[in-house]
């Protein structure tokens, strides 16, 4: 079949590699018709992790159910399904609890796996024709068959559950202020899901102005901090602290002024942690769904490298902050976000800018990574 | 001053009462300007409780700070406010807890109390030009000065938290179904919460047709009772059972056919509960703010007069339910409330039909306890 | 294999039925070591259900793997495991939320399974040499090797869970006040897992002596509710309400002062309901794990044979009370539980009176439903 | 009257001071029967905090109402009571969400205030005869009348709920196991609390062996840090990580193997917080009731001096843990906790070394501060 392979730095193809077979008993076979590419999956083609040239990228995968395993019992041939980015089994101790995110059954010796990405498990990924689907009885969600909603539910795979997560972290509740940093996709799904959760009062910060456009769309404060401490602006517009808050940029933040364009910003890894800490009031809480990584060999110091950063500890204590961090359960909200978008109450396919063929992929993965031509979020359809 | 003073069964008038005074050091005046009539006054109004000739009505109110006793800290004379209904000391255990409307302090002998209600303690109605706030610094809430929302902010003082305390008894999260039994104001502002906390779905259930129109106006979808029992018109609609539902009826509950006017219908006072039983799927909640009396002399039977229902347990248990009930304690809410009202987020003032003198007060008793002209709910300004 | 055979009312034997066999990938075959005979297996004991001739008891099932299907990952031969009574996938709505007590997809048509019992699936029962255990790592929770704490680990397959559910639905915190209606096995789980959670005061209510007995071993305060009404006797010892109270007693409830030996007693179905109602105070919480039934042929009146009964609905919310209902979720427990028996800081085998082996099943089931012998909780080691 | 009252670092005295009066009608003037001294008196005293000579110390306190203001209703002269450490007014926005350390009203600028301590508003300590309770109604815990549990109730106003509080936090459950770091006053409630909670297995980490030794009294299992890296020997007993974990240490941490008396220890502020991110497993939660602060004069190093620690963040974030922080709000604790010692089920008592008299009150800080002769806790009894 046909799939996008990781060459070198700043280089994927689309080649041909094996089709993937149905190896035990509660796997299913899925024809992909929508994987996305994730700003995560940059990390890779950016040359900034151990992955080795060869593997399959692909987390966000939707398709219909081409081939089950003799211990399926739930899924049919022809059932239209989107899977969680997270690989889960369903029954070790850390699934039974609902956190898939860290299910230590797929991916031995660490608690979490996924689908084509460096060690994260054997999975290989979804930009493809096809993809083996472990536990699909866990791992699939049914959705209405059909065409209807494709780049919405496409989404139900990874960015709308985690900035969903971000808000649950935080514990956003209706009548609430937030202030979520960062306007890239995963941002916008969580000033989003701030937005659906009943919030007084949204503030989306960024210094790209398409994403601060977006945010502004969907009933969120635009605050862009290169125009300023966006502690200082949300201060001045709000008359005080926010109630919560929510970090959807992680370890690669950007300094204030730097290039809004990909690669060659001033990187500040604690940054948007100590922003938060100061534009919560005190009693508040922090959602951090945006990645923070425990090596890191392109830090920016030897703090970094390691994945330490200094943190104003003892103002958050002084506040008395509770936070929440990790990848997103996807499982958690998947099937409550998916009913939200059937019955038209949730649209998360506004930040798709792009749907291309999965032969396109090397194009987009250029421009997505150079954030050229409008390139936010891609969708590939095999 | 002048108030509405309850004279007999079916008449009110407005006549002079004493102007009420700082009898302790925690107490304010408030200057009314709103005082709503709310469907429980209605109850009074009926002759149906043991409510006094000469009580002054009105327990959702409004005002501006005229007097503050000498312990008071945080209000000032000029100060815009809007009270719970509840009368709460602040410091009993239940206060402490949040459990407002189960204050130990200011209804000796009970847990509760209320301004204007017969059996809720001494505290005078506010349907009047002033008002006796005791412990007023925890029980005003402080709003924008000004004019703006008046409507709105003074339907905080009960039924729109009210309403919300529906949808937290049933624990609506985002995503999910839910059945509103009730589209009166109470029922509207349920209705009206669950869309606030991202409900999925959200079926309004009433037989007075202007009643289904405003919840269907504010997207939830009417469900006529009058039509058929409505467990099987949501299931149809639904393909199944809801996740949670909500009692804003009480146990003056119409039966189907029943004539709309008031006083003139088929009380059967178990059929809402049964109906949530039945409507609601294995697992779920039920939220029940509707009133459940344990002495109601006018009611229709043996069990009903000292407050006991047939309920369906045995089906409750099967299906694992879970229920709250209760007054609202409405300091739990009407900060977030009023902070959504404020950000443009939430317009609760559309139940409100009527906007009238004090004076008018007689004539808007009679109209809304007959629903005629169009009268749901009417703020009276003094 | 040998195993226990329902032949008529008030009669089982033990025979020889096919051995189980793995009959999807998933299965795993259990050899039993400890199988325990439940207060419902005497429901239908005594014809109190609809169950046929020839059903094999037991759903309180322990032992060794002896097989496994080709999809079982987390399992080996000779793994020691004890499963939940509650039969479940693992991937259906229902489960993957928690609540495997209401799984969708073993017993079509309804929610939630179980091994033999009647209504609860095809799951043949355990009181026998082997078990048949669909979705096998989703239903055995591995155990220490060896045959150490065997009584207290049989345990976790129904009753300890069980209690502690009872304390999970009333949300029994450190420090309070806990009613619990009923000493036998499952209320005395219950009253143990109060203290277990740092209950300050802990009653016990009964009328048997030897259960009171065993409540007040554990640090419970016992109340023989023939000596007067129960409430009445709490409220003197305790000086007021109590936070919270657990019905462990279920729909066939003894009058006062009623024979304490099984079957001939005055049923009495919403007495306790009633009394936890009366015994709470406001703004409490009601755990209700004790068995209501829909269907109840045996009935004492018209409402109860269709499971229906008289509430003090209006004294419950004029209270405020929330509650809980169902069988327990035994999956989100038995981990907890079985590490506290590990730890040593939890020793339920105190409950079990016998452990015979599975050819004395006819007279411990004898004994046990006529109470006597001292049959209080029965174990067959087959 | 007499009071402690701080002269210069290393320094107190007991002097004559004014005594107080009540100056708002909320007041209460309470005689105080016991005072403790606290770890955190000791910041003031060893000079390292801006603590004014003059100021009286003392926030632990107990004793009988002298004297009640116009305005206090739940009072009388007589009562015996024990206050919070935390002054609080009771109605703003933090209070009434039962967030009582981050009150608005009682210190101007700030969020939170205390009796006795450095920038924590005007409170009189109450190491002295007689205490100004402010808002007496809602900062006076009743106590039954007599002298019985004077010690242990005395730990009510700080140490005990800070130490449940860190339980708390770190959402402790039943059949959970625990680090606790700290075996000091506060670590041993938080220890004592876990186990309270039906924890199975606490792990108590110190380098004192009193400490140890008493943690061992409690149930929890001692874990000398001198012997080795904390996190490698928990591992080794545990067979794994820990589900949950407390800092009952804060900033002022000690390196392994430095001296164990007080003032000459090696200070790695953020040891412990980067311990607890390694010991507990993914998907864990934190509980950091230990102090941290945002200026340290006497920080070890630049960061240290303004609360900037190195935190290893990138591991935090992919085990997925959450943590809070904060000042304990003793009111939402401390109702629960008296009732656990009525019961008997909780005698934090044990903890306290010394019973001495006001006037003995610089000796037993010079000896608690060198930790010679066994102090640990001491209570003054005016």
């Amino acid at each position: 079949m046909r799939a996008v392979i990781y060459d070198r730095p700043f280089q994927v193809s689309v080649g041909n590699v094996p089709d993937p077979e149905i190896k035990h008993p509660n796997d299913a076979i899925v024809k992909i018709t929508s994987s996305c590419i994730c700003g995560s999956d940059l990390h890779m083609y950016e040359g900034r992790t151990a992955a080795e040239p060869g593997i399959v990228f692909g987390h966000e995968n939707m398709g219909i159910i081409q081939e089950v395993g003799g211990a399926v019992d739930s899924l049919s041939v022809g059932d239209r399904v989107v899977m969680p980015f997270n690989v889960a089994c369903g029954f070790c101790g850390n699934c039974e609890r609902g956190f898939t995110a860290f299910c230590t059954t797929v991916n031995p010796g660490f608690a979490g796996g996924a689908y084509g990405y460096v060690a994260m498990g054997p999975w290989v990924g979804g930009q493809a024709e096809y993809l083996q689907v472990p536990y699909a009885d866990f791992n699939c969600l049914p959705l209405p068959q059909g065409t209807e909603h494709e780049a919405d539910f496409a989404l139900l795979a990874d960015i709308f559950p985690t900035g969903y997560h971000g808000a649950e972290l935080a514990n956003v509740c209706p009548g609430e202020s937030v202030a979520v940093f960062g306007a890239g996709p995963v941002g916008l799904m969580a000033a989003y899901s701030c937005v659906i959760r009943g919030a007084a009062t949204v503030y989306s910060i960024d210094h790209v102005q398409e994403r601060l456009n977006a945010a502004n769309s969907i009933g969120a404060i635009p605050i862009n901090f290169d125009d300023g401490n966006p502690v200082d602006q949300i201060n001045d517009l709000q008359g005080g602290l926010v109630d919560k808050a929510i970090d959807a940029v992680g370890y690669q933040a950007a300094a204030q002024g730097s290039s809004a364009s990909g690669g060659e910003q001033d990187e500040v890894p604690n940054i948007v942690l100590n922003q938060l800490i100061d534009v919560v009031r005190p009693t508040g809480a922090l959602g951090i769904p945006g990645l923070y990584v425990p090596t890191d060999p392109g830090g920016v110091d030897e703090g970094a490298r390691r994945g330490s950063l200094s943190i104003n500890f003892g103002r958050l204590f002084e506040k008395g902050l509770r936070l929440g961090t990790g990848q997103c359960n996807v499982k958690r909200y998947n099937a409550y976000l998916r009913d939200l978008i059937i019955a038209g109450k949730a649209n998360p396919g506004f930040v798709v800018s792009h749907q291309v063929s999965l032969e396109d992929a090397p194009d987009a993965y250029n421009k997505f990574d150079k954030r050229i031509d409008g390139y936010t979020k891609v969708i590939l359809n095999p």
